[in-house]
């Protein structure tokens, strides 16, 4: 029902003649010929991942010489925000992007494609991803859904909340009403949490009425853009719920395998290049953000004690895996994942987490 | 004199057909038609960024359907690895891979793009270069030299180095004999180190026989491979000198100005993607690598430490404005570096910095 009444809009905004086209892509008249896809974004035209959706879209045209283009519909433009993966799915659009972890509804392995508390950085994903394998196990998910997954884009570390309380030790949780989506939200809640589910527009509302406690949302640049630092006095660190959380690219499988050689090399290069811009993106504003909440908005920095995040990491121990063996495909995901993260730990205590720490030992 | 060896030499080497037509490449004639670039690689064509940059000339055919095909020569294949970048800004190859800090001698600013002791990791040198105008400046700098720059790849961060003795304190570092490259060795110098330069392919060689004390060379996966466990005991941590080092595609400026927007927008994802493959890879393989290196070698892994620290980082506080200064590029392109340093020390330390400590907490 919700389909035909989707349809019925597609044709109404005019785009049926690509609808038409899009359906009949993989006859190999219309392969070697110029292809019209319809992109749907879950997120809003206004914002870094609508003009990241736009940038992606243009370059296909562009480096293809319009032998594929892409109609970028962005949030709410032809399809609700989080009916875009159905759309793709369905074949309606031939591409989507958003989230891995809000399509949890349709496979609980793939919100460990997103990314995982006290799991891997984006550095450490990409490597993952690009040259460890992920790539591969991330798309036997995404294949049994009948679509292709490309990373496009990435937030990088986030920040661990807001608040209007100190939170000194686990006690201080107990009773929390708390925003925080996915598989962070399911370890709070073994704390006493209790954990609300909001929607991005909501979350300053609730904050001011008292509808909730606290909240998490991204990190400094995305959260001063909100205005949470008016109504919550603490802003916590670090962020061990999202270290870093990645962004998909899903396409039909048959519109993906209906490419030719040279047009699909395009768009995994169009993928691979957002996915880098954004993540270069969030680094370089989140810098400037920061530096202005603290010395321009007068926010009180606060990191969570040894004591809490000790509690949290075991706990985490405990939820993730029995998350993870809820089916076969989440278990084999989440083993590949573990191994990788295993030789990462290390790795990046000697490198990133050392060199860190000596860099304020030069004043440049 | 020169020159005329190399060229003589293309031509024995049967790229003498290419060689006319890149000459004549700006022509609109061959502008619109199909063209031919000549790429010389400074790196072997058996590693990593041998591969490297095969794939980014197969990508650009491919994407391009062979309007635009890049026949790459690796190092010493058609000119000697540092012979590369004079080829390209001649004009007798159009495209280059290095690293920055190689052509020192003909730009001092020119190392500051490879990266910089106490300076950014390779998440920040991203942002800065797509994302706070890094790129531009850096043009400035290679458009000078009759050439374009596009970011093609990233160790990530790098080792402290090798050494058969105990480095505690800045006393031990007198009178060593220490292979270090660029502006980490000129740092070293002033502790009294004797400061030797080799290429790769001696370094073992050197550590073997005593002609040197130490060395550094790249990170787990690289040295690793050199065999510098077999004759030295010690491996230090953190990389203060190289936190991360930009590899550069360097375009003959002509040649790049010369291509139409679909071929430009193909060539810039290529690097775009190739930088991200590459630091994916490093990091990937350096996991493993570090933890082969403890595990299987039984090397000894050792922290330089703190006072230590605080010694080269204030030295590295006099020296490097030292060497920016000596000309008004350097000084530009520094004090833009140090701008947006200045912002990401403190959110790196928040973020990645308390993360990496905290994600020990959980035992996943």
């Amino acid at each position: 029902m919700k389909r035909r009444v989707f349809m019925k809009g597609a044709a109404t905004a005019g785009v049926a003649g690509a609808a038409v086209a899009a359906s009949t892509f993989s006859t190999p008249a219309i392969a070697k010929g110029k292809q019209k896809w319809i992109g749907v974004n879950t997120f809003g035209k206004a914002g870094l991942l609508g003009r990241a959706f736009d940038a992606f879209a243009k370059f296909v045209g562009e480096a293809s010489e319009d032998r594929l283009s892409i109609k970028v519909y962005h949030a709410g433009e032809l399809v609700k925000p989080f009916e875009t993966f159905d759309a793709v799915q369905e074949g309606t659009a031939q591409i989507g992007l958003g989230a891995p972890y809000y399509w949890t509804g349709k496979s609980n392995a793939i919100q460990f494609v997103a990314g995982m508390p006290f799991g891997l950085n984006a550095q450490e994903q990409n490597g993952w991803l690009y040259q460890a394998g992920g790539l591969d196990m991330c798309n036997k998910v995404y294949n049994e859904l009948g679509l292709q997954f490309l990373p496009c884009g990435n937030t990088g570390n986030q920040m661990g909340g807001w608040y209007n309380k100190e939170i000194n030790t686990a006690a201080d949780l107990d009773g929390l009403k708390f925003r925080m989506p996915g598989l962070g939200g399911e370890i709070l809640k073994t704390f006493g949490v209790n954990v609300i589910l909001l929607p991005g527009t909501e979350v300053l509302a609730a904050l001011t009425s008292g509808a909730i406690d606290g909240t998490e949302w991204i990190g400094p640049v995305a959260d001063r853009g909100k205005g949470l630092y008016k109504v919550a006095k603490y802003y916590y660190y670090p962020g061990w719920h999202e270290p870093a959380t990645v962004l998909d690219c899903f396409i039909n499988k048959k519109a993906f395998d209906g490419l030719d050689n040279s047009l699909r090399t395009i768009v995994e290069h169009a993928a691979a290049k957002t996915n880098l811009m954004l993540l270069s993106q969030f680094q370089a504003l989140n810098n400037a953000a920061m530096d202005a909440l603290i010395n321009k908005e007068g926010v009180q920095l606060k990191t969570y004690s040894d004591e809490l995040l000790q509690a949290i990491g075991k706990r985490a121990t405990e939820v993730l895996p029995a998350i993870a063996s809820k089916d076969k495909m989440s278990q084999e995901l989440y083993d590949h994942l573990i191994a990788y993260r295993k030789t990462s730990v290390n790795w990046a205590r000697l490198s990133e987490g050392a060199f860190i720490k000596a860099r304020e030992y030069a004043d440049l």
